[in-house]
């Protein structure tokens, strides 16, 4: 496989952004490391397209896909990486510095597909965002100035992973594929109506919950086959649940 | 030597910079990282001070000398080293990637100080500029979109510089407990039960379905607390196939 085409393999995704000269810089920046892949998560100018900061950059620009929400962006991802400044909050997922997670990263480009998060300039991601990541990562700024500018941080990153990328590579074991983001949340749903139908939850589920259930799936980093499986289970025992309860 | 002497021993040079905004984009991203000496060589906007894009890093700009002259901005420096896209242009300075570079920069700045210059953001530095330099950097960007924003590309050099100087590593991944052999088991002996009063399989099951619940479980490779809300889960599913199923 080419540069190109692992690169390729690699969806950044911008959310929630507020300043459309922010998606032209981490545009930019994309370009400049060879990641043409964007996906921008309800926008707030939907003019970004025209952002001035994408010299050179119009092309991914004019590519990217919008999306209305996080689930749409990673639909199709089977490792989902999170950024974060990583301040005092209490993070759920599982945090790396951008150094050791670029080798994850550049591996699971190998044979799937990286989705790559950037919250919005003011917040990062939210809780629920972060929901949908396997994993989050931090550029190692000082602790006493710790947020970095959105286009900055996105080159920081993309820099990182093209240089580790660059690097010969050791193949890991890994040979099953993992499982998209798309079938993890099919699960999830598939297991929630289950919970609610036998009482373990209200319906419609409390939001945390949902939060809940999709973190406790994403932490067993399943492979696609074992969705399928589950899949299989949990609908014979709501089918059952719903024939047994009136 | 603390890292904050030694980050203190280089200087960011601007030359020429066109876009106020650009020296404080690269001012917040030195301050990110922890280089807070700036100089400005001949600012195209002398109300650079004011610069909104220096998010956080105000105090980088209002100590930032301003200089007339290249010579007088890396006077008091060791080793002098410019940055530079690298078209086609015939340089005389040696020409290093940032990942080879940063190292030299890191051993210099034990002993004595380093002068990092970025040109202007239309032209880069001129060769005039670049003669004052011992050496030349590029960012390994793509032939076919060399050309960085001037804020990113600060961001860049920095980052590469800080994580080449950084001590030897404490892994930050949180060190969760993964589930014994035990709790799995016991989880795997629940699942089944459940999936026997679901009509999944049989009762009693198959071995061969005993080994492969087991052995999609351990796939999961998942945390001691998991396997409680797992178990927690189909104790309800469980207990209500069982309630509502005469």
């Amino acid at each position: 496989m080419s540069t190109a085409q692992q690169f390729d393999r690699l969806t950044v995704v911008l959310v929630s952004t507020r300043n459309p000269l922010n998606i032209g810089a981490a545009a930019r920046a994309m370009s400049n490391f060879g990641f043409l892949r964007l996906r921008v998560v309800t926008p707030y100018d939907a003019a970004f397209r025209e952002a001035r900061s994408a010299v050179g950059a119009s092309a991914v620009l004019k590519n990217a896909e919008e999306c209305a929400s996080v689930a749409e962006a990673v639909a199709d991802c089977t490792l989902v990486v999170g950024t974060t400044a990583a301040g005092h909050r209490d993070l759920l997922e599982p945090l790396q510095e951008l150094g050791d997670a670029a080798p994850l990263i550049q591996n699971e480009m190998q044979s799937g597909r990286v989705a790559l998060l950037f919250g919005s300039e003011k917040r990062g991601l939210t809780s629920k965002e972060m929901s949908h990541c396997h994993c989050l990562l931090r550029i190692p700024t000082r602790e006493e100035h710790l947020s970095m500018n959105l286009g900055q941080a996105v080159a920081v990153c993309l820099y990182e992973i093209a240089r580790q990328g660059r690097e010969p590579h050791v193949d890991m074991e890994r040979v099953e594929a993992r499982a998209t983001a798309a079938e993890v949340e099919r699960m999830s749903g598939v297991l929630l109506e289950t919970l609610n139908a036998s009482g373990y939850v209200n319906h419609p589920a409390p939001v945390d919950v949902e939060e809940r259930v999709r973190r406790l799936l994403l932490r067993m980093e399943m492979r696609s086959a074992d969705t399928e499986t589950w899949l299989g289970m949990l609908r014979q025992i709501l089918w059952k649940l719903r024939a047994g309860v009136k």
